[in-house]
């Protein structure tokens, strides 16, 4: 009866589920990543984002490198139970792994993605080389 | 190459994409859809929110039959050409088909999804049948 609220979350083939990260002072969207069951019972349990590395295929505890936590401050489920909103506190202001606050920093302008948003920190002074 | 936008977008293995709709004024969250490449080529000609309804395996224009319509006001894409970003203006301000103004109306407290946004409009009201 515990984890009744982890199987109310309909995982897709790959048992995997879709998690916004969202500012939760500014609103922000910071970026988007995966969860298994196992990641998404672990951010509850820590209060911090762990997500579910598809390219590596293992857990992704985000900021264990760049030192970028994000502290979960609430998580919301949407009506189909097929995608999870996380409230965070993005600890060095920087989500995207190109040293941006924001992975959504191309914005459609004259028919060309045009990156809008400075980069804050060089990718290279952020990670010793494992984080994406 | 008028095209070069739509070709740098990361459709998955069913040639989709998943598209975050954010209220432009507040920030809020309001729905997660998916479309295909006809659906953002639509959305940005029209510069009105059109999704790949993957349950009825057709477009979806929405606000065709509710009139929640959602204006486009900016689109993004993510670092990893994967995820969608609409700014958008809600029209009537309710973009869940539960009458709430967002889907992500459950939060996690003590072990329980609970609703906490209130129904603005009963959904009897909103749709004559068709629209999810």
């Amino acid at each position: 009866m515990t984890d009744s609220w982890l199987a109310q979350v309909k995982w897709d083939s790959n048992g995997l589920i879709p998690a916004i990260a969202q500012d939760y002072q500014t609103g922000r969207i910071l970026m988007v990543a995966w969860m298994n069951e196992e990641a998404l019972r672990l951010t509850v349990s820590e209060q911090r984002a762990i997500y579910w590395s598809r390219s590596r295929g293992k857990l992704w505890r985000k900021g264990e490198e760049s030192g970028h936590v994000q502290r979960l401050h609430e998580i919301r489920l949407d009506c189909d139970s097929d995608v999870l909103l996380l409230d965070v506190e993005q600890l060095g202001g920087i989500a995207c792994h190109t040293g941006r606050e924001s992975c959504f920093y191309r914005v459609l302008r004259d028919g060309q993605w045009e990156s809008v948003d400075e980069v804050l920190k060089d990718p290279k002074a952020i990670y010793s080389g494992k984080e994406k």
